[in-house]
């Protein structure tokens, strides 16, 4: 019966993987509109595969080194193996796929739901939606498949061609060449988000910078020399960097619930495979549940509620997935208590696993509804920010930034309440299973982020062409609804972020073989200090390489309209490849620093001062990272829609204010700090806590006990078992005692 | 020979206000200038005074109930006693009795030092910096009188008279009671500091915003209704808030570093009580050798350069203070290994504590040379927000927020290794050695920090005045130098902090008789995330609470103008009062929020989820609380001095730009932002760690092992002793069946 399981996670990713390639036939099939228009999507087409190139170029190198060292390190000790590099290399060759899939179908589906616009808003709905379906079930297809696919392949390889049982090291030792799947697709992820929010922001700010303020021409302006690299940044960051980081916590989520799902079968064999395959089945059903979601977004008239569809089809999804795992963990798990073999776990049933699932998809619903409090149109956060532009440029930063940390109590609250309840139901693997709940619809959640860019592209084509007001205003509305969805989907993807990273960070307990790590030891409590400083040098160096980037696509734009004078009269067709170029090559320059700092600080901290301090470390990362990333998250979504409310009018203190007012310039000034916070350094926030947690999990079996400047490890590991061993003696002792 | 030691420490502090008296004498015999400047500084004077009743009035029936609450919980347990009530109250006397002190006698300085000015550069230093070094003198012998005298009281009250020996309990009911004394200290810092701090910003911004920027009058101009309210806010921000916070620092330091003494004692009583006593010593030697470097802080001539006179002082006493702990510790401590009670401690010797206090004083001198670097004038990080302005005022927030977070790293990786050697030194007493090291010289830390703002204020009244240039040229050379003081006393007071809370840290778990925080366990984590979360919403209260507060403060002075409109033309004098009014009652008013939070929040959690938790909480706070801290604190000062800089002219891209220009007013924006950050929020993170931790420290004895949601403390308390247990009973079961 567990074979049938076995095969069934990679056969569910297949399903995905057929009805992805059908909608995508579906939106290839649909009408593209006018030649200009397919001109002004083949710029943006050709700029965002030219990003991915560029991108490739530097990751292939990385990648190629990465496995050869991986490799190599595979062959040094009994529980490791050279494979390692093998599954690396395909995690981030599908991470990359992915990526590759959803910017072709996100360029693909912007002009076709532009042309579909002219028709009615439903058509365009659905043309965008199914284009954001095709991204999410892509990524979700991919990853169940991968993760499903090989694990059959290195049980076969590992565990049963050496006849072991499933509770042995032989397991161990599986899971462990799984990692570099996880690793692999992580690192992508690292470079896809970071470099993909450089670029994106750069060319954001560059084309408003120029364009708007100084030459005076409206968004989109098909005159801008930036327009095109700010619309392929929209790909670049939104489809494809949100696309990686998902793939990376979907992908991660799973592993770590896998390893933790080992404890409980390495203790006593209790349970067979099954709580370690059970993670990868909850996700093969997220997925099929996700494709019939996707069947009940649909509106049938013009003032149909497009963001009620979204959330019915959401919804929907996350209903059925519950009601499923409900039985299947029903059926897989055994009766009576599990437990995991840490001292500090607790006895628990499938009915409190079961119970982990439902939290993590609470606490997935709530995160989303806190988010969407903060930073939407009308509430009070945002209104704050408003009131305070009223005074000048300072107090709307004032305000906003206060808005950003205020925003993080409740996550925070909801997301230690969820630790906490689903470690009461279910131990560490309760917490792990928890974050496997709620990435179980990753399909659906990326289907509706996905939209959001499209319908975005779409509106700006349709500004570029010069097409009727009745089509641009069907695509805001598909816009605004994606504006929504877009600050959701952020706090949507911390929160995944940082379940994950706990379950990771739990299942590096486990792998590494401490007992505790214990922040009353002075060491451990400095790699908290470190590891909690590194988001902010992180984030610092996010915001900075953005602010030089923008200065790069700023004079560029500068040059064009100086050298180029026949661009403002619609004579001469500015350069959009010279800026897309510079926005390319800046990502890709300045990516490398924060990304090297991601992979390598857990390297150095493991090595020099032992595996106690590095989770020491993870801790601080994770910690710091969650509050940084939602605080920059809500601070730049609630500064974006306080300068978008001007835009319709607004009253502070009985008068009202629209665009071009005092107040409304102070907003700009608040938005434009907010774009890197909330497109370049809040988001990758994500990338960061997940990658240092699976750096972690890679080396740990690497670290010696008896690290250069170790000293939690060697005491922590010492004190423990001999205390054990003496338990365990005691008896042998009085029996020799006894018998003399 | 302790006995001379116990009796020496409060005579030192004896020492320390007596000589305080002759200096606070001299000042007040120093001349005070003509009536227009006595009229003025007697207006700054009673808005102190007024501030401090004001702030007293409310701390009265805060401290009563806190007594009573003490009192009470006193008589539940054996190891508590109902004194620690009035421990407690002569804490909180003697704490705000230190602010009236140092308000006193900065209120007489400042004008004496307008009037030495006429006279000559090093006139005007000596009067102004005699002012800080009685503030400093009354802070520092205050706390070691009071802290040397009661733990006298306390001991042969409740151990020698119980005939108990210095290892026993009662010497841990001394020690707790006694943290009723930090307690007091540290609930009034909190008022000072986050009452100050709202005060001195709200009078700030309000009389910036419709003075300088409205009515296009200079700072400082006697016409300015708010003026008043901004030269009592340096006064009761930077002076009482800085000593009362420093007060905290220094008290909670001592205490922690005896309770881990306690450790040493009470596991062999190996070193009698000398261990125990050691931080009280140090701290008297170090106020003893602080009053002799205030001698050298001298000048010569009016090209004299203040800064070194004053480098010189702090210096001298710094190395006069290492070289007499050395003999001290050789004296006091025995020989061989030193070891702590605890599982995870490490054996040490007396070299390895005076290893320990060298780090402190290294630590705290490297924290001050980096806050200089991110926050001075002419150096990189200045330098990179110059240059951004000149693009606006986004780019300059951008920048300021950058250079902020990027500030955390060098700080961060100074404590992180300075915990870590301190700690391979002389384990965690070594580590609370090592604040106790560096809080040593309080006295000439607060001598140099009161000094700026008794010559901001000096060089406010001559401005009013209408004083000759000179005058003013005079006391700007000591304000500049202050403002560099300024900063890098900042850097001190939140590496103090840090250290403080770490110590404090240390002693908790010490007190709690939990032998582990270990972050693998559910639920402690769930308490770091929440700990971590705590001040961000602190912040965000803060910072809000400046907001409001300048609001009303505008709206008034708005109101004089137009309501007297003879105040414009020197024909009517402003009402002063009303704006002194407005920012006490704000101050009062707003800082109960964030106060109630620092209190409240370690109580629930505490009583709620026991002593692991709260542990993991503590630690939340402190690492979130220092990195906030130094990021506010420094982009605060950056963004000061980015735009101080335009004041002389500055250079960006080859142009030279003054005073009025575009990036100046960017410029502005960034200051303004940096206001509540650099005197509100960020220097109120001191105490909300170092209160969070004291709080924990008085509660722990009556949180109960099985706390209704506790999970940790059952088992992490039943594991270990067990074990312990098991380890102990074998001998003697051996030893049984033997006889048998």
């Amino acid at each position: 019966m567990e074979q049938l399981f076995l095969y069934l996670v990679p056969f569910l990713g297949i399903v995905g993987l057929v009805v992805m390639a059908i909608k995508s036939a579906w939106v290839t099939r649909q009408p593209t509109g006018e030649k200009n228009m397919v001109e002004l999507a083949g710029y943006i087409a050709d700029g965002a595969m030219s990003f991915l190139k560029a991108e490739w170029k530097v990751m292939i190198y990385f990648v190629i080194i990465a496995a050869i060292i991986l490799g190599w390190s595979g062959t040094l000790l009994d529980n490791s193996s050279p494979i390692i590099a093998v599954s690396f290399i395909i995690g981030a060759v599908l991470s990359a796929f992915a990526g590759y899939l959803g910017m072709k179908i996100a360029t693909k589906s912007n002009v076709r739901t532009t042309e579909a616009a002219k028709t009615s808003l439903a058509k365009a709905l659905n043309v965008s939606f199914t284009g954001g379906t095709v991204m999410g079930l892509g990524v979700a297809g991919l990853a169940v498949l991968g993760m499903g696919g090989l694990f059959i392949v290195f049980y076969n390889m590992f565990v049963l061609s050496a006849g072991g049982g499933v509770n042995g090291h032989e397991m161990e030792t599986a899971l462990e060449v799984l990692a570099g799947f996880s690793l692999g697709a992580e690192s992508i992820a690292l470079f896809a988000r970071v470099g993909g929010g450089i670029y994106t922001k750069a060319a954001d700010v560059g084309a408003d910078l120029v364009g708007k303020v100084e030459a005076g021409i409206p968004e989109d302006d098909v005159r801008n020399p930036a327009t095109i690299a700010d619309n392929v940044g929209d790909n670049v960051g939104d489809v494809a960097g949100m696309g990686a980081d998902l793939f990376g916590s979907y992908v991660a989520t799973i592993l770590a619930s896998m390893v933790l799902g080992r404890e409980i079968v390495s203790d006593d064999n209790f349970g067979g495979i099954a709580p370690i395959l059970l993670p990868l089945v909850i996700a093969g059903l997220g997925l099929v549940f996700s494709i019939i979601g996707t069947f009940f977004v649909k509106i049938n008239s013009e003032t149909g509620n497009v963001q009620a569809a979204l959330n019915r089809g959401n919804w929907i999804s996350i209903l059925l997935t519950v009601a499923a795992s409900f039985f299947v963990i029903q059926y897989m798990l055994p009766e009576g208590d599990l437990v995991m073999s840490r001292l500090n776990s607790i006895p628990f049933t499938k009915m409190g696993v079961f119970g982990a699932v439902f939290i993590g998809l609470i606490v997935g619903a709530l995160m989303s509804i806190i988010t969407e409090h903060y930073t939407a149109m009308g509430k009070g956060p945002v209104n704050s920010i408003i009131r305070q532009s009223s005074t000048g440029h300072a107090t709307n930063i004032i305000g906003g930034l206060a808005v950003g940390m205020q925003s993080t109590v409740l996550p925070i609250l909801v997301l230690a309440g969820g630790i906490f309840t689903s470690y009461m139901a279910a131990g560490l693997y309760g917490v792990a299973i928890a974050a496997a709940g709620m990435m179980a619809t990753t399909a659906m959640q990326l289907a509706i982020d996905a939209f959001g860019p499209i319908a975005d592209n779409a509106g700006g084509i349709a500004e570029m062409s010069g097409l009727p007001k009745e089509v641009r205003e069907r695509t805001d509305i598909l816009d605004a609804v994606g504006n929504t969805t877009a600050a959701t989907g952020k706090g949507f993807a911390i929160a995944s972020a940082a379940l994950t990273a706990l379950a990771l960070f739990a299942a590096y307990v486990g792998i590494s073989g401490i007992s505790t790590i214990d922040i009353y030891k002075a060491d451990v409590l400095s790699g908290l200090f470190v590891g909690a400083m590194i988001p902010f040098i992180f984030s610092s160096l996010a915001i900075a390489a953005v602010g030089r980037a923008a200065m790069d696509m700023v004079n560029e734009v500068r040059r064009q309209f100086k050298e180029m004078p026949g661009i403002m009269e619609f004579k001469t067709k500015p350069d959009y490849e010279k800026c897309v170029e510079i926005s390319t090559k800046a990502s890709i320059r300045e990516m490398v620093a924060p990304g090297a700092i991601a992979l390598v600080s857990p390297i150095i901290v493991g090595f020099l001062f032992g595996h106690e301090v590095l989770g020491g470390m993870l801790a601080g990362v994770t910690v710091s990272g969650v509050l940084m990333g939602i605080f920059q998250n809500n601070a730049g979504g609630a500064w974006d829609n306080a300068k978008k409310s001007f835009e319709k009018g607004v009253e502070i203190n009985g008068e009202m204010y629209y665009k071009g007012s005092e107040p409304h310039k102070a907003s700009v000034t608040g938005d434009t700090v907010g774009d890197p916070f909330k497109d370049t350094s809040g988001p990758s926030m994500n990338i960061l806590i997940k990658l240092t947690s699976i750096v972690s999990i890679v080396i740990a079996p690497f670290i010696p006990l008896d690290s250069p400047l170790g000293i939690s490890d060697s005491v922590g590991t010492d004190v423990i078992p001999k205390v054990v061993q003496v338990q365990q003696e005691l008896p042998e002792v009085i029996e020799t005692l006894e018998v003399n």
